[in-house]
This record gives C-alpha cells, sequence and structure tokens, in this order.
C-alpha cells in the first residue's frame, strides 16, 4: 500500500531556520526612516518589536539562526506537520501529477501562525515585556498569538479587522478563549482608527487599519511591544520550519518538487515553504553548489489585490495610517481598500520585502486566482481529501489545479508541493455563501 | 529533550479490529424483537444496516476481523492520530500524575467518528445500496459520514438533533459542504417526528427523536441504510484503532496506563480507546493470560444524562420512537428528555449493550460530571496545551483532572491516558457562554 503521509521523529526537527537574506544575490533594500528617509538598524526598530526581532530582521550575514531550546519544546507539541500526498485530488483530476501538500493546518491553532507567534512571544518574554498588540485579520494570526501569549504569560491585544470579525465570529471567540482582548479595527479606541471612521463611515477595516492601532497601541504603552504575522523579514525566518521539515519530508517520500506553491498575503506561509527550497538555486547562482533542480515558485494571490502581478515596486507605508517605516516592495498603495473577500488573511496591500526582492529578480511568479474559482478549488480538495481549507489556502489549491490541469495536457508527471497553510472549519460561513450562490468575484 | 507526541508508521497500523464479545466472560444479553420478543439475527438486523454490519453486531466468535485493505487505505488519510504527553497540562496542575492523551482531534473531520463512519459506508458501497442515512447530536458523526458517503459514492441525509442544529450552526455547513442533506429534528418529514412535535411542539429534540427519525426514512426509502455513530457493537468494533494505536504508542512512551478515561454518549469512543487494554483483564480472568495489570476504567458522562451511574440495567428501546430493537442497557428510559448541555454528543438515555455489560461486571465505572466542571477543564487544557476540546471531550478533561488531583495527594506517579475525541472548534458558541458566565449546571 503506498505511503500517504510523511512525518519526521521529533529528533529530526530542525533545530535552526534558514535566513535566506544571507544568501540572496541581492540583498533586500533598506527599511526607511520616513521622516528622514535614512535607514534603519535594528535599535530603530527595537522601538516596536522585540530586539531580538529587530535583530533578526536586518541580519544579512547568518544563513542559519539556531532555535532557542524552549522554542524547539513548543514546536514538538504539534511539528512536525504532514507531508501528505493527495492521491484521492490527483484521481478527480485525471492528472499524471503527483500532488504533495504540506499540512500545516493539523496544528491546534489552525493554521501555520504559531510557528512565529512562539518565538516572539518568547524573545519578548525574555526581555522583560508584559504585553504584546497585533492585528489580525482572518483570525488566524491573532489566535495563534494569543495561545502563544498565555503559555508565556503575557497580556495579548488584537485588533481584529471588521469585516473579518463579522465574517468568522469564532476566531474573535477562539481569542478570547486564550484569554485575549480583541477589538474590531477601525476602532475609536486609537488616533488612527478615529482619523480612518471620521474619513469613512463604513470602512470595512483591512490589515493596513489594524496593524495601523497596533502599532499606536504599542508605542503609547508601556513595556509592550508589536508584533507581526507576515510580511516582515523575521517571521519569514521564523516560517522557515516549514520548508525545512518538507524537504526532508519529500526525501522520505523519494521526490523533489518541480513546482512549489503558497497562497499569498504578506508572504508569511509563501516565505515558509518555498525559502527552504529556494537557497538551492540562490546557491547555485552563487557558485556555491553545482547540485539542484530550478523550481516554479508560485505565490497564489487574490484576483481582487494582486500586488505581485498588478502592485508596482517602490517604497510604501507597511500600514494604512503611516506608522511603520518605508518598506521596499510589491505595493498597490498603503491607501488601497481591498474588496471583501472572505480570504482575510490576504487582503493585504504590499509583499514582504524579501520577496518583493526576489520576485523582481525573477525566482518566483506571482498568480492571481477569483474568489469563485477559489472556492471551487477548496471544495474539490475538501470532498476528496477530506480537509476544509481555509479560504487562504484555497488559493493555493487552485494554482495546483491549475497546474496539475496542464499536466493532464502535456502527459508530464511534474512533482507539484504546496502549503496548506490552514483549515477553513472557522469560514464556514464563506463555503455556505459559496454553496448558495451568494459568492461574486470581485475585481480589481 | 522528552518526546512530546507519539506517532506510528503506516506500516504499523492495525489491519485487524479488536471484537470483545468474543472474549467476554459474560456475553451481551441477546437484542430482542419488540413485538414477538424474540432475539433477533444478522438477517432481522441487516433490513437496517448494512449485511457486514448486521454480523459483525452479533459476532461472539471472532476477536480479530480483518479491516478491508480500501478502509486500512482510508484510514492512512489521518491515521496514526498522535498520542501526547500533556507535559504542559501537568505542570499546571502540579501532579506527579503523567497524563497522555490520544488526540483524536487532528482527524481531518474534528473528531473519532470518521473511523467508523468509512467501514460502514465502504459496506454499503461494496453491497450496493446507494443512499445512507442517520442521526447526528453534535453534529461530529453527521460530518464524518457526509464525508465518507461523499468519497464512496453515496447520497446522504442527516436528521440533526435540532437543539445542536441551533448550537453550533456551523457542522451543518460542514455537512452541507461534504454534499450532504440536513433535516432538523424532530421535523414533520417523518412519520415519528409529526408525532413528537405533536405531542411537544418545543421539543429540542435528542438523539433519541433523531434516530427515530432517520430509521424511519431508512425503512421507507429504497435502496437505503441506516448508519449510526454510536451505541451499537459494530460501531464499537471499528472504533477499536484507536485504542490498537494507543497500545502501541505507550510502549513507544515506555509506559503502561493505571487508568483509561473516555468521555461517554453512546460509547463510541470509550469503547474504542478501553477495549483493547481490556482485552488483557479478561484474558486474565478467562485464564488465557496470566500477564496484564488491572487498569482502572472510567466512562465519563454528563450528570444530567447520567445512565451509567443512575440508569438501570433494563430493555429499552434505542430511539424514542421505539423503532430500534430492544436492546439490553443501562437507560434513563428511552423517553427522557436530556437537558440541552452542550455536549451534544452526550445527549443520550441508553448505554450500547458491550459497555453496558461491562459496566454490570465491574470492569469498568461511569463517574458524572457538572456542566460547568467540564468546561473549566476544557479552558485549562486549551491554555495549556493550546488545543481547545470538544464539549464531549471536556468531560474525559475534567475526569481526568480530577484523578491527577489525587495523585497529588497521595502522591502517586499514575499513568492516566484519556481519549480526546474531538476538538471544539465549532462548538465556540458554548465556550463564549462559558466565558461570559452564561452556562448553567442542569441537574439531573
Amino acid at each position: 500500500m503506498k505511503q500517504k503521509r510523511f512525518i519526521l521523529d521529533e529528533s529530526e526537527l530542525p533545530r535552526q531556520w534558514y535566513n535566506i537574506q544571507a544568501e540572496m544575490i541581492n540583498k533586500p533594500m533598506p527599511l526607511l526612516n520616513p521622516a528622514t528617509k535614512e535607514p534603519l538598524n535594528a535599535d530603530d526598530l527595537a522601538h516596536i518589536f522585540a530586539a531580538e526581532c529587530a535583530r533578526q530582521e536586518l541580519d544579512m550575514e547568518h544563513a542559519w539562526i539556531d532555535i532557542p531550546e524552549e522554542v524547539q519544546r513548543r514546536y514538538r507539541y504539534y511539528r512536525s506537520t504532514p507531508l501528505v500526498r493527495a492521491y484521492a485530488l490527483e484521481e478527480a483530476l485525471g492528472t499524471p501529477a503527483h500532488i504533495y501538500f504540506k499540512n500545516e493546518s493539523v496544528n491546534p491553532l489552525g493554521s501555520h501562525k504559531l510557528n512565529s507567534a512562539i518565538p516572539q512571544c518568547y524573545y519578548c518574554k525574555q526581555e522583560g515585556v508584559t504585553n504584546v498588540t497585533t492585528e489580525t485579520g482572518a483570525g488566524q494570526w491573532g489566535a495563534a498569538l494569543s495561545y502563544a501569549a498565555k503559555t508565556f504569560g503575557l497580556e495579548c491585544a488584537v485588533y481584529q479587522v471588521k469585516i473579518s470579525m463579522q465574517q468568522k465570529p469564532y476566531r474573535s471567540s477562539i481569542m478570547r478563549t486564550f484569554g485575549a482582548t480583541v477589538t474590531g479595527s477601525p476602532s475609536m479606541s486609537t488616533r488612527a482608527g478615529k482619523d480612518i471612521i471620521t474619513a469613512d463611515p463604513n470602512h470595512p477595516g483591512s490589515l493596513g487599519t489594524a496593524i495601523s492601532e497596533a502599532v499606536e497601541l504599542a508605542t503609547t504603552t508601556p513595556n509592550c511591544k508589536y508584533t507581526l504575522g507576515s510580511v516582515m523579514s523575521h517571521v519569514s525566518l521564523h516560517q522557515t520550519v516549514i520548508g525545512l521539515e518538507a524537504e526532508k519530508q519529500m526525501e522520505m517520500a523519494g521526490e523533489y518538487p518541480d513546482i512549489v506553491i503558497a497562497c499569498f498575503g504578506g508572504g508569511s506561509n509563501f516565505s515558509g515553504l518555498a525559502f527552504p527550497f529556494m537557497r538551492h538555486q540562490l546557491q547555485m547562482v552563487n557558485g556555491k553548489s553545482s547540485n539542484g533542480k530550478w523550481i516554479d515558485f508560485i505565490a497564489a494571490e487574490p484576483a481582487s489585490c494582486p500586488k505581485l502581478t498588478k502592485g508596482k515596486f517602490e517604497y510604501d507605508f507597511g500600514d494604512t495610517a503611516g506608522y511603520t517605516p518605508l518598506l521596499p516592495m510589491f505595493t498597490l498603495g498603503h491607501n488601497f481598500k481591498p474588496a471583501n473577500i472572505h480570504a482575510g488573511g490576504l487582503r493585504y496591500h504590499g509583499a514582504g520585502v524579501i520577496v518583493s526582492q526576489l520576485l523582481k529578480d525573477g525566482y518566483m511568479r506571482g498568480m492571481d486566482i477569483p474568489q469563485l474559482e477559489s472556492f471551487d478549488a477548496g471544495l474539490l480538495f475538501a470532498r476528496t481529501e477530506g480537509i476544509i481549507p481555509a479560504p487562504e489556502s484555497c488559493h493555493a489549491i487552485a494554482a495546483t489545479i491549475r497546474e496539475a490541469k496542464k499536466c493532464k495536457e502535456t502527459g508530464e508527471e511534474k512533482v507539484i508541493l504546496f502549503n496548506l497553510s490552514g483549515h477553513g472549519l472557522i469560514d464556514m460561513t464563506a463555503y455556505d455563501s459559496f454553496l448558495n450562490g451568494d459568492l461574486a468575484n470581485p475585481v480589481f
């Protein structure tokens, strides 16, 4: 009987994260102080983030960074996640492609987000911080942070995008179950929120508005740090446990991917899966290695929020109010108001700085997926593999199906690996709307 | 670093189910035809159930029954489930006890129920059945059956207990996502439902009412079989994969349980975990073996629906309308109307016939848990181990905590193993009510 799932022994789990910045040919451009336009250093960033995260953010030197023992211990609560061969999906598609997915949805919080929530809270605790705050869209990052904060004895305040809060009320309940305070964004509790509401009383919120509010809270509260679930380079760093595990698991399966796919909001689950595989290509270009296969890396984004395929590469703010440093990124503009699609985690105007540079340099490509195609893909995946995927992950599945269908046409037995970043059990209203024919395809 | 999770290689997965009936000293008493009071045979039962399930139901001979290859293949989509050492819970309790749980919540459908849904649908398909129907309380069984039916190409109709449908609307959405038709019970679509509604227009429904409706649909629809998620002996049989895996996994951990705990509705998750361990005791009593340790088996039931601790052992119907055979069981009476607790899967008046006999013979004991104590336990578990448990599973956790606290008093290093039968992500309204102080302790 053919093996379905590949799981690593705990002794095989990664002890280091992979820092792709150290091996990039063109390094990411610096983050700038918006007032002076001067490059920021780690001390500047440490006003907002944990000092160690700030250091990691700008580390262009060390390709491997030790995972603290305590973080490793907590990773063992749910890692490794399984690498799964999607036989039933392959059969339904009639494709010769071999489809694998990394199942981050079996994580107790339901998504990959915990991989970075644990180290961020760990570093905060180490540095004597007592309060953490953040933004969340669909709520997966907020849920992960709430649990991680609770286990490290930190108070946690979350600004959740208002439209997502209405679409998935259970995610707020989950955060409260872990003891967090949850506020819909934009809210009247911050200056940024008040300004946004005053300008547009019906603003549905976005990751950009919620980041503004959380950053404002962090900078005006003693002993409080801001944490972020995506976009930043230290978040991508923490997420590389996904790809490092997947590489070993693909080896267990006796295969190597031709195509690696993940959905794309700010870049966390894409980076986490892709960077460890991409390092072999960088090493080839660097002349450090002659081994390796050129992989087609695909970041699947919503057609209605297409910064990778239709954005501009330029310096922009990470949030709506303009509180963050200026980031060199593919962006739709920090005032871009994304359509109310159910993939709340992908409703963000910009891409992380590393990914932006890699996209510019041709190491990867974006693929934009209309909402209805994403749910079609999610439904087929559920009915074959038995897992209801998060609306975000549905984008990765849709891109996978497109590539698998191409293989059917050409007869190629390509190996496709995608990231199932989270389950959709808290998104059942979205599936209800889809099944009832009430969902639309918002355009850009 | 101490190992947290124990997972079996696919090559180590069980290839046979364990049929405890073959080794019981006092066999379960026969199922009776309510009209004639004559014992039923497999042919009689095959009018309602798949013929192979009917055969398994009455098999007192074979201790081991082969798991069909196709069922084994589908088990590999999610099995083995992890055995997990609950270090964080132990630490929070300050107990010297070693607490392990079998994590059935990482199953794609969120509970152990898929273990029996797959073989029941497989046998139906083999026998040329085209439609299956069932009842569901909390909806975990209904969700599992909906997915299993879809993968075998069977139409599926589910009667969901009305109060549970209101408490957890997402579960109906999950069933619809898998293509099932869902009707709230009692409904006006069956004679049984009409009678119940006529007598009590505000009847909240119970597993008993929903069984009546599903059985009526099955017996009045061509080529349609009824399936059940608990109570029946063939369901317990299928669920023994849990305990068979757990036994090997405890061996990996180098320990053996002193206490085995599971929540109890009709008996499916309790039986599944307990029976493979209990076989060693039966073999000792039988004189077949001199090895083995006497385990304290605890079935945790709601204080408001306490058939094990306060029910009578007698012949009773399995459903409200009296459509089923007469079953020899501990029961509160088939007209018993359970309080509207959130543990919808435990709102059932009777216990399966095997468990009833074992309880009568002193091989196990019941423990009744008030609703608030169950949620207190669930919250502590979530905040330590990171998994929000189903309200049903909270009862097992509460019983575990009681025993672990006893160990703290006595200083005993007992090994406690409990079944985390499912996650509570679809039950967030229950947690909301609990956190808001709106939940009560309904009495019996």
